[in-house]
């Protein structure tokens, strides 16, 4: 399923990968690019290109006269723990902690706890071009309904892009929907009745919750592990325990904790859904933002039954404020179109109208390639001022993609009131205690790499370790 | 309540009245100018005035040397009657016959089953402007969410809009959603639980139907005047003898039957709903499109209580694909807004904050006023052609309003046979089984006069009433 990938990208790829796993330590000479050139059967140039890759991420530095060093990006902080929810149903509602922390946003602010890349990563520029040159060409100007089933151009260029993620849809499998939140609240509202148990990671993002809540659904939060999600033990035992409607999991770089599910288990939660005949909502939103070589797969790539409803949007890579996001509803179209039309009717036409032919022009593409490596290299940035400046038991996640990380602080540690002090000093951050309905991760909090690595972001870090 | 009006306005509105209640007969001789001149104690360049709006309008021509005469629109065609809906909540779901109807929308078909005005008739090249100036000047360029309570400014200017319709909001009583149909959909989820009990006009909108089967609602559909709405002496009734959770109405020019609620009307229904404590959600979509001197107000003007939850949007006057609505959710605001957070997160930026600037720059008032006439001068002519081309039993209803016409033929038409023969000839209507979940209806239908008055509409209805 991988992408062919340029040879000097493997190389990266492969010292990378030892320099983060503490294979090739702090200050270590890397080999020779003599050396390089012949292992990998490489010109030099080819040996070099990897080099400058790495170096331009912050992950080795040259000597003169002498070769690569790896950076002292120091051993990285310990993986947070595996989450241990308690096995009853939660049921303290986080949401005036929300409502707080997100009606502060604040331009003045440093918004380490916002869940959307700053305006500054987003090619606004060519956005703008698009819109304005749509609004005049579309044969009512965007001005009228979609037809029912929305943009046909979105449609076509999103099953495009499912080859990318080891789908192979075709338009009439994918319907458009106004964001992502709203393909999920499409789901649940087709799925599910008030008193229905679902599924889902722990932690796991607000929104899920909050929805959730809304329809009167029971939820039924799961281990879940910082580098390979959802934990399968524990939901093949919920499953034949309990009576779960259905599941709802971020599959790639979740939302807060930051883990990808592996391959094999892809495939074995889309096994289990089938054994079980239970819906399984997958969201793959922050899949196009992976740091490795190739774009992670979702388990809708080994749907066979129709069980898997997959949602995403670009609002996580592209503009949040146009709402633009679809869902591919498997064996549910029918009952999941009704719920659209009957709540929505129709999504903004020209912002549907303008992404489309963002994507068809192949510029989402490109874009993506530059905000993978500002995001990746934003990552090793924060790590390394969280290591320098945070208490030494901090466990930090190590995300593959996406734009979070998720911190464990030591216990006694009360992030809620962490937040109130920070946001004093104009830092807000995202307590843990907000991913979740039971009285877990108190000592918690997720930050977002997501914004500009720069003086201002340096210093937010650093009054957090402070106030710690 | 009354905007001023310019004087020969209102001499015209005074003889318009009389022509269309047949005070005034076909072929008979208006007063002449010196009299209107002396009876008003106006200009002669007044009296000329209103004389010549009249004429635009199709109502009265002029006889050289003689003076101005009534136009042979012949006696008015019956209204039709008060529906009588069955006491038993219907069952019978017509969403076949709505996706058919609306999945052969085609643009060479005449679409007179369409619920939104012709793109002839919105001011698409002034919106594509505002939407150009827009892009760029936002901070964000529209890429962004909005914060958690909408755009503030078209909360501002929506709260300045609801002095023309009595009501005195201040912008925090605003909550801009992502069109009409949202903000219901809101509401509903907010105040019911499945099994609830919801109070409706016969015939009602289809969408409200769709809306309310999906949050598995029971619809108590009540008889309906075509001139004056839901009819007080049934809801009374029923608020006695059934549990009502929520009235759900549309109170000026109600889509299908095109009634208004008399101001009386209006104030009894808040006063009902206030004894009972009962929450009304009040779609007021159609209020701007009035073809009297001012805009008739709404229930949410005599809303003391805060149980009056108002719902609208510019899907019916400016650009249905721009998805900008909003609600004033009374005394439920934070319940509401906890369900439009979890479901939708935030609106379009892009197109909300253009439909402020139109808005805020007058643009909108200056377009309702031709909308209004245009819709108006089409009404005539529409109910001229019906009068000429249907056959003689066909009862009409009478808006002083909106752009819907509703239709009931002789007992032994069925509508939606009539569909199938005209959609092979080109021409689309909206059978009448559409707005009901009961056995009835089946004679009548909705026609929309929102298209250009035109041979090709001209033909369409011709092609209707030599089918009949």
């Amino acid at each position: 399923m991988e992408k062919s990938t340029f040879l000097y990208e493997k190389i990266a790829e492969d010292l990378r990968s030892q320099i983060l796993n503490g294979l090739l330590l702090a200050n270590e000479k890397l080999p020779s690019i003599r050396n390089i050139c012949s292992k990998y059967k490489v010109s030099m140039s080819t040996a070099l290109k990897a080099y400058y890759d790495l170096e331009s991420e912050g992950l080795i530095h040259t000597k003169p006269q002498s070769g690569y060093y790896v950076n002292p990006i120091r051993k990285l902080p310990a993986l947070p723990n595996v989450s241990v929810p308690s096995i009853d149903m939660g049921n303290e509602d986080p949401s005036i902690l929300v409502s707080k922390v997100y009606n502060e946003v604040n331009s003045n602010h440093v918004m380490l706890s916002l869940g959307v890349p700053a305006k500054d990563f987003l090619p606004l520029h060519k956005l703008n071009k698009i819109v304005c040159s749509k609004v005049w060409q579309l044969d009512d100007h965007g001005s009228g309904y979609e037809n029912l089933t929305g943009s046909a151009n979105l449609r076509r260029q999103i099953a495009r892009m499912s080859y990318d993620w080891g789908g192979q849809l075709t338009e009439d499998q994918i319907l458009p929907t106004s964001g992502c939140t709203a393909a999920m609240a499409h789901c649940l509202m087709a799925l599910t009745e008030k008193g229905d148990t679902i599924a889902l990671e722990s932690p796991v993002y607000f929104g899920v919750l909050q929805l959730a809540r809304s329809l009167g659904l029971n939820i039924l939060e799961l281990p879940t592990h910082p580098q390979t999600g959802i934990e399968l033990e524990a939901l093949k035992k919920s499953l034949l325990k309990n009576k779960v409607k259905l599941c709802l999991l971020i599959s790639n770089f979740s939302n807060p904790m930051g883990g990808t599910m592996p391959l094999e288990h892809k495939k074995e939660v889309v096994r289990l859904m089938e054994h079980y005949h239970i819906p399984l909502i997958e969201n793959d939103m922050y899949g196009d933002l992976y740091f490795g070589n190739s774009r992670p797969v979702n388990c809708k790539a080994f749907d066979e039954s129709g069980l898997v409803l997959l949602c995403s949007s670009v609002s996580k890579t592209l503009a949040p404020g146009y709402r633009v996001g679809w869902l591919s509803p498997g064996k549910f179209a029918d009952k999941i179109n009704r719920v659209k039309f009957a709540h929505a009717i129709s999504s903004t036409s020209l912002t549907q109208e303008a992404v489309a032919t963002f994507l068809e022009k192949g510029r989402y593409e490109n874009h993506l390639k530059t905000l993978r490596k500002t995001l990746q290299h934003n990552s090793l940035r924060y790590m390394e001022a969280i290591d320098q400046y945070f208490p030494d038991h901090v466990k930090v996640s190590r995300p593959e993609g996406g734009f979070m990380l998720w911190i464990e602080l030591a216990k006694n540690v009360n992030t809620a009131d962490l937040y109130d002090k920070a946001i004093k000093l104009k830092v807000s951050i995202a307590p843990g205690r907000m991913f979740t309905f039971q009285n877990q991760f108190n000592n918690c909090m997720r930050l977002s790499y997501g914004l500009p690595w720069n003086e201002s972001t340096h210093q937010a870090i650093k009054t957090i370790g402070a106030l710690l």
